[in-house]
């Protein structure tokens, strides 16, 4: 395939043109898409994926940019993965967001993407899986997958990636018992944004308040440390530490197998996931074909038969097909 | 079964445990639930169900507790059934909203459920359309069902209803273009709520524009016309004309047929989500049974075999099953 020479070259239109087709949910195209990634995993690259998530109004996408920025000025390749959620009624501010990357977007070492959400909050963005392993075959050294702050994505994002991280903000600290115990504690790192200017002392505030909250979590024995960390995105303060953390955390993580146990379980959820997806679309054909159902709902509608009996009899009915 | 009687009845308690039993995700309650349901079917009501959704922060609780308000005492019977997204990191102003209406529930004419959403936009709440029949077997007038502000489950909600009804704020007629032009088709009636004190010309600024815009979309010839109303929800007033209107729809709609239209429709499409779940749920069963996805797994990190391949043998296997 001479798209996956093209990928592993890290040329930018075929990683482009690879992403677009992993994101379709057309039939064909998936296809194509199983038979391209189930190539470009066997050129696997050194990618750390990390997953940035947290509530709007924290300064999320200036922190990534800012911490972009950062990587990508100490020759790091960085790939960002945004899940933009186009459903959501109040989603304004999100395209603003976006709008406020395009700095670090003209950076060669840079590839953004951002995907519409599969209009569900458990179902990660179509796609993203998919991205972050052409990105990683086309030899990204990061990779940032960002989620917006709706709380069953994070816990599917944490299914994407090697590290995931919760951004908060000055005075959030009060707000630990609103914030899902579980996104707290899949998170590895916390990093309270906008330790700048006046809010100095308030975002000093709340990262004891985060530091005492997590220590309350029971930790299994080879689990390592979850951090509390202090930065300013539009300073661009405290990113050595993050980083630092970050590959801290990896190296701990991979000596005593955390992470290559963790990236198998999410293998082996993600097979599940495929599986599932290709014998769901054989029976919703089966149901086009079959026509049953219509012709039964009328027949409880006008009273002929019981729903229940009607519903007993469509199922029985495919599954003799 | 005994409980049919009750809830026909209108007994509180039946009916309380008849939603919980529908809201339920185990298999056995599962299908007791789908029997029930089913005789509930042949004991048809004369419910009217109405949407109500709305972007956070337009007072949309306020306002259901006051046309509540206004209803119940007018004698109506009122069930109000809010799908509560649990799910969601800044959920905490949701719970707040519910106590404010902890006075309305008191009332032995109203009876209010907050169903968690299943964790998933498309997903409609587990239960909420099997509620709203036991509700009308129950002998209520009119059921709200309220759905917070995230764009794909009021979509999925126009599918419980007869009407829809999108709840807005002053100001908010700017915000049209941004507001998913989906939703807006989808409502049958707009309402500006905070028509009120020194926002009253602001109300009445947004009505006019949201007045312009539903007038640019094309409609079947059948079809009612949209309308938008001015309310105030804190001095309850233009309550009469929510009602008028609502009622005037309804009628409109039974006369030329759309009403039973919309409603076989669906129950068409009810019938089939049970099956797609029925069998969905069969297929899971299969897949744990068969253990043979992480076996595949483990052979594809071990480079045995291409995920793809692994993914087509798992699939076959299955479907021999």
């Amino acid at each position: 395939m001479q798209l996956v020479e093209k990928i592993v070259k890290g040329e930018r239109a075929a990683i482009a043109k690879a992403i677009t087709l992993v994101e379709s949910s057309r039939e064909n195209d998936k296809k194509e898409s199983r038979r391209l990634i189930s190539e470009l995993l066997n050129k696997p690259g050194k990618s750390i994926r990390i997953g940035f998530s947290g509530p709007p109004g924290v300064g999320k996408s200036t922190f990534i940019e800012s911490f972009g920025r950062f990587l990508v000025e100490k020759n790091y390749k960085l790939g960002i993965l945004a899940i933009d959620p186009s459903s959501q009624i109040t989603g304004g501010s999100i395209l603003g967001d976006k709008t406020r990357m395009i700095e670090i977007s003209k950076n060669p070492n840079t590839f953004i993407r951002s995907t519409p959400s599969r209009g569900s909050l458990g179902g990660i963005s179509l796609g993203t899986r998919e991205a972050s392993i052409i990105l990683d075959a086309a030899g990204y050294d990061f990779i940032f997958i960002e989620t917006v702050g709706v709380g069953q994505s994070e816990i599917m994002a944490t299914n994407l990636v090697d590290i995931f991280s919760l951004i908060v903000g000055p005075g959030s600290g009060d707000e630990l018992q609103g914030i899902k115990k579980g996104i707290t504690e899949y998170a590895d790192i916390f990093i309270v944004n906008k330790n700048d200017g006046d809010l100095k002392s308030e975002a000093s505030k709340t990262a004891s308040d985060y530091k005492s909250a997590i220590s309350y979590y029971k930790k299994s024995s080879d689990a390592v440390d979850k951090e509390v960390l202090l930065v300013s995105a539009i300073e661009q303060t405290g990113m050595e530490k993050v980083i630092e953390t970050i590959q801290n955390i990896v190296s701990q993580n991979k000596k005593n197998k955390n992470f290559d146990e963790r990236r198998a379980k999410q293998f082996t959820y993600w097979i599940e996931e495929e599986v599932r997806e290709i014998i769901q679309f054989s029976i919703q054909n089966k149901i086009k074909e079959d026509g049953s159902i219509s012709k039964f709902s009328q027949k409880v509608i006008d009273g002929e038969i019981q729903m229940f009996d009607a519903i007993e009899a469509i199922t029985q009915n495919l599954r003799n097909k």
